[in-house]
């Protein structure tokens, strides 16, 4: 493969996780120390940039402010939800990219989201195969939700998986300090895939777990929901309950949705404010005390208590893409392979883009108990190794310590 | 002063904090290694624990588990929320007090907690006395309103600050994120005082702070405040506000309660659910995306995330608590005098109980800004030093490892 000489773009979009940063570092700072790419940019806000003509040089950060992406959650070069059209029906937005890959050479593209990124990233390369132009082209995978196809987990799910556990653990303390009754419902992100709420139940390995743990993959049904919680309740004066927002009945409607009937401006239904619907439903059922808590933006942003593991592995899928694409590799997704009898081992892999976008990966049913409402040990062995090792993020002031990137827009 | 002799009682009581149990480990660490203090005792969910004779026998815990209690949130012992009534009217739960302490020879009364405990040990105190039996009674200060009178700060206080100010700057880096607008409401514990939706400000060191704070020492008002973000969101297409869950309008009304009239069990309004109200107000008059995060329990039970200052305040508060009670003081609660010019120093002192009890602490109105919807220099100077430090909490699988108490009933 003859070496390829041009610039590059790194872009972020979907929702921030606690590392896709450490993902984007891994390109910028490996394509900064490889010679054949010319120039590195960031484009602001994902495709938004690159189609706005609006890129950021990294070659004129401080490299200091750049390691500290490592540790700064959130999408540092911004983010974006656009959805490019189906290029046989209209391709406008391709024939902008192209425009701009040439304007500035660049011969290297890096997307680093979830699954509507590698969508994304997948409809731009085969454009750019198709028009002719040498591009190299890769995803570098990232989603809290851990639901992409082709990888054994997701950059992001780890630490939030953290978080969720150790918070739940946190909050089942508190909830289990007076001597009345009390019922506590968290509600946790993810709406088709229960990976997330799944984690909860790491919880349980420091003695405080929540009692019902309810995942998108099973149908939901209020009435054994309510007898399960007045059964814990009765027997103990207690029950923590974690709950996938996804949650939906066996006719397909979420949860949260038929009981409120909140719509988004898009008339999408708006999830969220689920815990405290069901907690109310507990507190008439059982005149117990209730609380609902939402664990809301926090899960997905927590950086001061990111998984080492996930961090470290972020930075390598970023880091293993520059090197896939500058060895010839082009239209793929950093993926990880992981074992984990005799020790956790990830390794890089990569897996055609095609196989990736548009696939939501669940959890396999028979990782969730017959009842519906808790998980079983294959779940607790496929989470643990992952979130395993503190971040130690640096902090002033004994706060985070965040990049502060310049955002110099190239000319 | 002569020699006491006899067993301690220590008990817990209000709502937890992350280092509440550090001051319960002070109180039983340093009884468990003085000779004149014959046995130690922890109250079952507090001074309920007493009532119904259900004390647990502390010389029977493991050494190492109890050192754990430095990194455990919540009560380990149990809370209540018990109010003993005026002994003049009734005395019938204080000659029962001092049935137990006949019964046990208890000499040494310690009770770890806020404004109401401080009530509590005072009431006690006072009756002890005038019963003529001889019992040294001791406030070990906690809470994290920072509300307690004569005192510079409370325990618990600075690690529920650091937590905020932490999950303020990671959720303003998210809300940051897309190309779009955004507004974010986060809400803050605190039903009188502002303390804790005041050091949401904290955040703002980091470059990532809310652009309004409001605490319920100054009167809310809703029209105001729409302009306000209005201002802000049609200028930047972002706006972070930080409110207090106590903030009210000048007619006395919670805003929370005004507009949702939720009231529990007793009538009293039921607080919470402030943030989505607000968002909700926001997104009509603006139509901005919004977003409503309430921290709820997670913020004073986030041991993982604790200041090492509090902790060893925290600590120091119980010890010094039994030291002076050896010493023969009584009817005393520990507090903390500080200095902060050339360095934070921070002296335990003691503190009558009576100008202790039933006072409110509030942040002085000099040190919120004119408009009421930020903070001054003065408050970030008095809450900087104390969130300083890490927890270095001990771990197991990477999650936390509390301890494990074996709660003996003592005959």
């Amino acid at each position: 493969m003859s070496e390829l000489r041009g610039a590059c773009i790194i872009g972020q979009s979907g929702g921030p996780t606690a590392v896709i940063n450490a993902s984007a570092l891994g390109v910028i700072r490996t394509a900064l120390d490889t010679s054949c790419i010319t120039r590195v940019f960031g484009a602001a806000n994902g495709i938004r940039g690159v189609l706005d003509d609006k890129l950021y040089d990294m070659d004129q950060e401080d490299a200091a402010e750049l390691d500290l992406l490592k540790f700064t959650p959130s999408s540092a070069l911004g983010s974006c939800r656009y959805k490019l059209a189906d290029p046989d029906k209209d391709d406008t937005d391709y024939k902008r990219i192209l425009e701009i890959f040439q304007k500035y050479d660049v011969r290297y593209f890096f997307y680093n989201g979830g699954n509507d990124s590698m969508d994304t990233c997948n409809k731009i390369s085969k454009y750019m195969q198709k028009a002719g132009y040498e591009c190299r082209i890769m995803g570098v995978p990232k989603t809290i939700d851990n639901d992409l196809n082709g990888t054994d987990h997701c950059p992001g799910f780890a630490s939030a998986a953290k978080y969720i556990a150790t918070s739940c653990a946190e909050v089942w303390q508190d909830a289990h300090v007076y001597d009345t009754g009390m019922v506590t419902v968290v509600e946790i992100m993810g709406r088709h895939a229960g990976w997330l709420a799944g984690s909860a139940a790491l919880a349980s390995l420091t003695g405080c777990g929540p009692d019902l743990v309810y995942l998108p993959e099973v149908d939901f049904d209020m009435e054994e929901f309510l007898a399960d919680v007045k059964e814990i309740y009765n027997r103990t004066g207690k029950c923590m309950v974690a709950a996938s927002e996804g949650i939906h009945y066996a006719d397909g409607r979420f949860v949260s949705e038929a009981e409120t009937s909140a719509t988004d401006g898009f008339g999408h239904a708006q999830l969220g404010g689920l815990a405290v619907m069901l907690a109310e439903r507990i507190k008439k059922e059982t005149g117990a005390k209730v609380r609902g808590i939402e664990l809301s933006l926090l899960q997905r942003c927590a950086s001061h208590a990111a998984s080492k593991t996930d961090i470290d592995e972020a930075f390598q899928a970023g880091k293993t893409a520059v090197e896939a694409a500058v060895s010839g590799t082009t239209d793929k997704m950093v993926a990880f392979q992981c074992s984990r009898d005799g020790g956790y081992k990830c390794e890089m892999v990569l897996q055609p883009l095609d196989i990736v976008a548009n696939i939501e990966k669940k959890v396999p049913r028979e990782w969730i108990n017959a009842a519906g409402n808790g998980i079983e040990q294959p779940f607790i062995d496929y989470v643990l190794p992952l979130i395993q090792g503190d971040a130690a993020a640096p902090t002033e002031y004994s706060l985070p310590r965040f990049a502060k990137l310049k955002k110099i827009v190239a000319k």
